[in-house]
């Protein structure tokens, strides 16, 4: 068996907070102590932990000290400004924030697809975008047996992907009340802009999908591009994705390379009705992939459709696998 | 001035129906007397024209008589059904479902793009669906100045697509109650299927927007694709599109070819956040485009980002113009 470990959650209220909590409970992950941290706002809440009251602290000084493993999920600032220290304290940080994603010497892992580029890297380790973990594992698969000439995503993302003040705004727009975290009434539209614009026209988001595709798969220059949509559905993000393998594939030997990968499951039988929704995805681990059809449009590309929960693949559940890597 | 003419409208009570009575009013069409027609459950209602109350009647043997001009919005079956009567009546028939289109003596038109298509065909004019009209206007617009070896789409179609079960269902589920229209709660998911399945894994929808996009543009053998999505939104459509013109192009010449097409807004300021909504298209003619920038996964890629109401240009708005190539 393995050892216990020392754990330390950074954004424990938050969403993804709440969630990893629910995931090491789940998978039984090893914990001898968990320490729970969030904003000045959040502290002194009480959380449960396998039916034990964690009660929320403020990060402070030398409170990483004897911590094994830190998840922080409290946005890229906190991260920019404590990964570091908890880090020099011994541990090692899994961190659900954009703000080490793109550093050479810190690895960005989805287990099932790079788990061994944690080695020789420094132990700060960034999980990817929401976005990107999902539709980054079918196509991995597709790549290992097919090649990847390119790539394309057009994404459907949900409002939990911006945390409790995107859920709270669907909600209170559903009654009738002004927007107050969405720059649109987001219950009546879909809003083409996630993070700030760039000046090549894309959205930090679709950068995001981008550059970590590329560093995931360790292909550094694949054509990729990304369209990244917010929509009025609460939780799970999908992505159609248009991918152009290098050789050429029957649709049965790509069910098959799906099927073969670990953390994806087929929803694909659109005979009878079997495609991915929400509904399917909801509370779910696994990225579900269907829809799968040859694209019309241009030689050998193949289409695909694919759904996952963002709280659970999309963010804390990769990072708990994250954790899994480092406990044996 | 144009001489006014004898319209009938068929389907009238549903939400394109009405929106046909809207649009003929604000655009002053010049109607000598109208005709209402809905099935035998919507008979006897009574819908407001010009302020004056026309009474709705069940189709019957002979009713198109004197009728110049027959706009049809109740379907593929009553289209099939009744269409070729009001021609053989001598009206005009403009057919807002799919019942016609496929058909090599029928025109398929958006007025912008190919008013001429008329000639030499029969009296029964096509509408296109939804998704097809809007997004065809901006392909045109990129086609005509710059050539097109392929084109992608991606869409996002609001509920009131579907009619007004569409929109019940919508309003229903978020209440908590069960679908009655929808396979899926609605309120909850995207739905990555609009009409039934065919044996190549497209779904009906797809295939019109491809088939549609050829026709409409006189490029039969033109490389289209296409992934159609149900959104909870309530109303207008927007499709993420991916293209490749033939020939080198700048953004700035894609902008001036796109302004310089009737029919279509630029929203695609993203500097000072201005890209197309719902919001800003509801209620509006024109087809919002933005988003513009380059497709980083091709060699000579092109993406857009657009939005219209489907109701509207996607729909009614249409129809009507096709009316008013009519009656001059």
């Amino acid at each position: 068996m393995c050892k216990e470990r020392s754990l330390a959650v950074v954004g424990a209220t938050g969403l993804v907070g709440r969630t990893i909590l629910k995931i090491l409970e789940e998978r039984d992950f090893p914990v001898k102590n968990i320490r729970l941290f969030a904003s000045d706002k959040s502290a002194g809440k009480e959380l449960l932990f396998r039916k034990k009251t964690v009660t929320v602290e403020k990060l402070c000084d030398g409170c990483f000290e004897n911590c094994d493993i830190a998840i922080f999920s409290a946005g890229a600032s906190v991260s920019a400004a404590w990964a570091e220290k908890a880090e020099k304290a011994g541990a090692y940080v899994i961190d659900n924030s954009s703000a080490w994603r793109r550093r050479d010497d810190c690895a960005l892992v989805v287990p099932e697809i790079n788990a061994a580029a944690i080695r020789g890297k420094r132990r700060i380790i960034a999980n990817p975008n929401c976005g990107t973990v999902q539709v980054v594992l079918p196509i991995f698969a597709i790549e290992r047996e097919y090649g990847l000439k390119r790539a394309s995503f057009v994404t459907f993302q949900a409002v939990s992907g911006s945390g409790k003040r995107g859920l709270d705004d669907l909600l209170a727009t559903r009654n009738g009340e002004k927007p107050s975290f969405y720059p649109v009434d987001i219950s009546k539209t879909c809003l083409p802009k996630i993070g700030g614009f760039s000046t090549d026209g894309y959205t930090e988001e679709e950068l995001k999908m981008i550059y970590e595709t590329r560093k995931i798969l360790s292909l550094p220059s694949l054509p990729v591009s990304a369209t990244c949509v917010r929509v009025p559905v609460k939780n799970c993000h999908a992505v159609a994705a248009s991918v152009v393998p290098e050789k050429p594939f029957t649709l049965s030997g790509i069910r098959n390379a799906l099927k073969r990968q670990s953390g994806i499951k087929l929803l694909d039988d659109v005979g009878r009705d079997v495609f991915p929704t929400s509904a399917a995805a909801d509370g779910k681990d696994e990225v579900f992939v269907g829809r799968i059809r040859r694209d019309l449009a241009c030689d050998n590309g193949l289409l695909f459709y694919c759904v996952a929960d963002n709280l659970r693949k999309g963010a804390a559940l990769n990072a708990v696998q994250i954790a899994e890597t480092l406990i044996w």
